[in-house]
């Protein structure tokens, strides 16, 4: 099997996986209870924080959550309090829907448009930010075409119009592969530890020391009182593994796996293909189109060789057609045929080849049948 | 070591965890994903939450959460919406800190009173019960003194009294312990993993499936739109081997833990021990003091002797004295002294006796250094 859906979910990381371990069965204490097992257990989630966050700059701290969704969550409901709140239609349904769930209880929620590719539309996020606007969200790589948006020079626009704004980004398909840092008009940033070769069920949410943001879960008071809940400690420190890894070889990686996207491109050879991703977009992500066609039989074609890609967000394949592909203008032609492939450092250039070509015998084959 | 804090956390059962290993390498697709792979491990999700459903009434859903905590607060912030919202001093502090804030948030909040053992006083429970209480909220196994609040009963003495009051109930420590079947006058009862051999990272919220309650986390849309996130799929199939493992033997493990509790309390020889537990607590826990002694103390003396005990709730030991035996009306004495032992059926008598003479040893000699 050649898995080509590194978006969606990652394999984990077998010797983050095998790390944490005893985690499962010996070092099995409450981080809570205060005899030494038990500290001990804290220290290693203690641990886990500081290692993480080194990838950060000083002055920044990490909630751990149980996915980038209670991040974001998190982020958006701890500051959309009043005035108005600004973000992208290009965000994963994660800040998207709780932008409309705020919209539900009054707010003035604003919706900036995004470019073709799935960037925003930076003049016209700039428009929707006046005085009035307390939290700003825009995705820092875009989950479906793999847009980068430039955090760091948005947030700076954004602070230079309103200085008290509060800014958030989703970095879910950002962090751990793409070789950025974050500067410090960013003041929230959410993470997610099964995008990078760690488990579901763990998140976090970096923060700048100073701000204060607001629980949604209340209890025993971990995490600092901002997040009750026993801790997912085997999960944390497979997370942190993950992170090490990654950042380990990162820029190798993204230059690997940029070639990997380009060779996958070359070998694209069917006709009527539209390639979605822009540019500037994300080595790891790629969107494309079978002009016409129906991305989810192509999807299913591909199964049949042993190749696994996407149709698109794998958690809005609901809808019949993507949102954000939608959001990004492109005809009811394109949208249909829809696909998100999605690259690992792991992946040989030999199987990236082999993907490429059965994806183009697949599309020519649908092409025929449908002349008929 | 001999483990006597099961009521903090439980060693994660091995043949469970043994048996969704895969999900950790091999299956680890998305369960949004519409992939054949995609599907499988949406699927073992669904047999999870039947599986779980099993044990209790037809008529209930299960969705899943990241903790007990997470069950608790979608509860009850899903219906402290208006009116008046009751609960219990003996109330663990997932559901205690809940009513705390909301009533920050200007709701009429109102705490019935427990009995010395931790029970609700359940006539003055119902007198704070009137024509606009929207939520009711009894703990089922009172996390700190084991006393069991018969809640089928006492959801019915609500009902009785307005019917349209919803009645939640967190079962955290009686679910796979306690032999007991919940009555469809509960319509939500929260429970956990990581207490009965699952892992930490997992919870449910069991509720009637009539009952719409409203979603924490927005999102992608898991979990019936009731729970955004990717779901914990290792988490949650530990928890279904767990669940099931424990109802296999649910009765004969509670006579077995029973016997275990009073081997416990007939070798606790030492002269000022106060039992806090009442007659009608839970096997699984037992409270006691070492009155006028530092409970603290003598839990890292036990460690000396390989023995883990507990001070009280694992949740909210940054406490000095336990919030739920003060609510018991204990004295300064008996607070300060204050000590859980949380047994579980896998303990042997031998542990026991040898433990409890231990717990003796200790308490007697600090008396002795005390008298000098």
């Amino acid at each position: 099997m050649i898995y080509l859906d590194n978006a969606a979910t990652t394999k984990p990381l077998f010797s983050a996986v095998k790390n944490a371990e005893a985690l499962l069965s010996e070092s099995f204490f409450n981080p809570s209870a205060t005899y030494s097992n038990g500290i001990e257990i804290k220290k290693l989630i203690e641990s886990a924080r500081s290692e993480i966050l080194k990838f950060f700059p000083i002055g920044y701290d990490l909630i751990f959550t149980s996915c980038g969704t209670e991040a974001d969550n998190m982020a958006i409901f701890s500051f959309a309090k009043r005035g108005n709140i600004v973000t992208t239609s290009g965000e994963h349904s994660a800040v998207f829907e709780c932008f409309n769930e705020l919209k539900k209880r009054g707010l003035d929620v604003r919706f900036a448009p995004v470019c073709d590719d799935g960037s925003v539309d930076l003049s016209k996020l700039l428009d929707l930010v006046d005085e009035k606007t307390s939290l700003v969200s825009v995705v820092h790589v875009n989950n479906e075409t793999g847009a980068i948006n430039d955090i760091n020079a948005i947030s700076k626009r954004v602070k230079a119009k309103n200085p008290s704004a509060v800014f958030h980004s989703d970095g879910v398909q950002a962090f751990g592969k793409l070789p950025y840092k974050i500067c410090d008009s960013i003041d929230m940033y959410s993470i997610s530890a099964h995008k990078i070769g760690g488990l579901k069920g763990v998140g976090g949410l970096i923060k700048r020391k100073k701000l204060t943001v607001h629980p949604i879960l209340f209890g025993g008071g971990q995490e600092s009182g901002l997040r009750s809940g026993t801790e997912n400690v085997f999960g944390i420190k497979v997370f942190e593994e993950a992170v090490k890894h990654k950042y380990l070889s990162i820029n190798e990686n993204y230059q690997k796996v940029l070639r990997l996207k380009e060779l996958f491109i070359q070998n694209l050879t069917a006709e009527g293909v539209k390639i979605i991703s822009g540019e500037n977009s994300s080595a790891y992500v790629l969107s494309l189109s079978a002009e016409g066609l129906r991305g989810e039989v192509i999807m299913h074609m591909m199964e049949d060789y042993g190749v696994i890609i996407g149709t698109g967000s794998a958690c809005s394949s609901k809808n019949p057609h993507s949102r954000i592909l939608k959001a990004c203008g492109h005809t009811e032609r394109t949208l249909s045929g829809a696909l998100r492939v999605s690259f690992i450092e792991d992946v040989t250039e030999e199987e990236v080849i082999y993907s490429a070509q059965k994806l183009s015998e697949c599309i020519n084959k649908l092409r025929g049948i449908m002349k008929k």
